[in-house]
């Protein structure tokens, strides 16, 4: 039903995207065909192409031309991918999304590597694009997800952390792959530097209410909706935004230390979930979630007045609000 | 002995190499702690620095500028120093050249972000050069790399391999990237295209007589020497030059065989080693490797003569006949 409606909205693009889609396949190609085999069965498994649709929608607001669009969209995804790809590995993750990982099928050396050139690829792909400035952007995003990793990782059950420490980290980790999708969709296409600002500014608040729905849906989603176990990213050390509030409630506190400390059993963690589902951590951190939607909604309403403007804003809300 | 004879070659252009090491530490600048200090750590466990030496004398065959220099020299190098950091993650490894390792002192996950921080600074730092074929030389040679290394897992193993099969294999482990360092560094003083082309076929030729070199070490090099027990290529599945001629040979194919199947304990293990260390198969494989090595010499000889091709012809000699 949600994944319904996306296809619904991605509809009015659907060629645009098809050929993005094609130039992924193609950019994969390479001389060892098991190294092709496991991008193309990465790219066959889907996603929900959140990156390349704002890179595609963002060209429109210049001279839109698609193999140069896809010049630029294919490395943010490529980049995406990659990032899924060394998390599996260190993860030990055998399934994404239902399909059986790289790193099950052909091991964590091949995984390592495959990921590897994932960033290579990416890299060659953004050079053929004869300007510095996207250059620019690619790898510092690129290195900006690295810090971000890092710092997550610094994070790791530190229950005294801030609201700050978490918006620090969501923006390096997920808000800023998604404003460079934007800004990048901009810039390649020649629109004016006003224009690509604003959709740098909506790709940064689209992607934090993302993120935050994303940390939310950990807590309050069902196993089959979210494909995994709720509670997940909680027991593995990930301090997200409703556990930061959920740490000042004096009832729910005692549970998430509990929780963080590795001293939860199944039982406790159901527990842990119902409480959680009814709080005001739950309620806050929606709230917090809305206002990054509304401010990206703002920058979006002050964009040319074009069609894809509406696409923008039908897909940011839906993404703000969805439940998978 | 052989370490003082490199640093005493190195010596006459101590002063640049000075400054790469400096613009090198520079690079990893970040805003984790965690990050710089673990590739801090990294570029001070050493190494040889042969690509950056090579990127440097390269440069001396056009107008040489330091900085222009150092950023083609920081870019290669740190890719080399992320596929190390991989290496160790896939490979569990605790030591390299006798230092603990980013995955021991910081964990998998760590070292996974700091491997693709290293490659995003490295495209970040080319990038700052405005050349597309600068940039076109270094994503494509990231990539071979990793092709490579997918190719080597499809080896592994596989007693059945032929002397084709293993030279594209090293050339796109090792060879690439010192060609590349050679070439780059010619490219970006702007030394003349056939100067050029002469630097990066002489990169390559040093690169492969290096790696057979360096597999003839696992053979004949012993654990003091190697700062780990030899024959630990051949244990881990690498079928490498002197083990293709040696499954050749009637007297050492069963050891090799059993050896790749993981049966044959210590005791064999150094049986083999030394039937290997006097037979054909090892002077089979240094005739290999030199002749390599005079094809480097023949394009270094064809290149200007300045000062600095001595010290081009001297590194390659040494590091085609180095005992470490």
């Amino acid at each position: 039903m949600e994944k319904l409606k996306l296809k619904s909205i991605y509809s009015e693009f659907r060629t645009d995207l098809e050929f993005i889609e094609r130039e992924l396949n193609r950019s994969v190609h390479s001389a060892s065909p098991m190294l092709e085999d496991a991008c193309l069965a990465l790219i066959g498994s889907g996603g929900k192409r959140i990156r390349p649709v704002f890179t595609l929608l963002a060209s429109k607001f210049g001279d839109y031309n698609p193999s140069v669009t896809a010049k630029a969209a294919v490395p943010l995804e490529l980049i995406h991918m990659a990032s899924l790809v060394h998390d599996d590995v260190i993860d030990d993750a055998d399934l994404r999304r239902g399909e059986r990982t790289v790193k099950s099928i052909h091991g964590n050396r091949a995984a390592m590597y495959v990921g590897d050139f994932l960033l290579g690829r990416s890299l060659e792909i953004i050079g053929e694009l004869d300007s510095q400035e996207v250059h620019r952007v690619l790898s510092r995003t690129m290195i900006e997800i690295c810090v971000g990793e890092i710092i997550q990782i610094e994070d790791k059950f530190a229950a005294e952390q801030n609201l700050r420490d978490y918006l620090r980290r969501i923006k390096r980790k997920t808000a800023l792959l998604i404003s460079s999708s934007c800004e990048l969709g901009g810039l390649v296409a020649g629109a004016d530097p006003a224009t690509v600002r604003k959709l740098k500014r909506f790709g940064y608040y689209v992607g934090m209410s993302f993120q935050i729905t994303d940390d939310l849906l950990d807590f309050t989603g069902t196993e089959k909706q979210l494909g995994k176990p709720a509670g997940g990213d909680l027991l593995a050390g990930n301090i997200t935004l409703p556990a930061i509030y959920g740490l000042r409630d004096p009832e729910l506190r005692p549970y998430l230390l509990d929780a963080l400390g590795g001293g939860l059993d199944k039982a406790g963690v159901a527990k842990l979930l119902g409480l959680m589902r009814n709080s005001e951590a739950i309620r806050e951190s929606v709230r917090i979630s809305d206002l990054y939607l509304e401010k990206a909604l703002r920058e979006a309403e002050a964009l040319p007045d074009i069609p894809d403007r509406d696409s923008l804003i039908r897909i940011a809300k839906f993404i703000g609000k969805r439940k998978f």
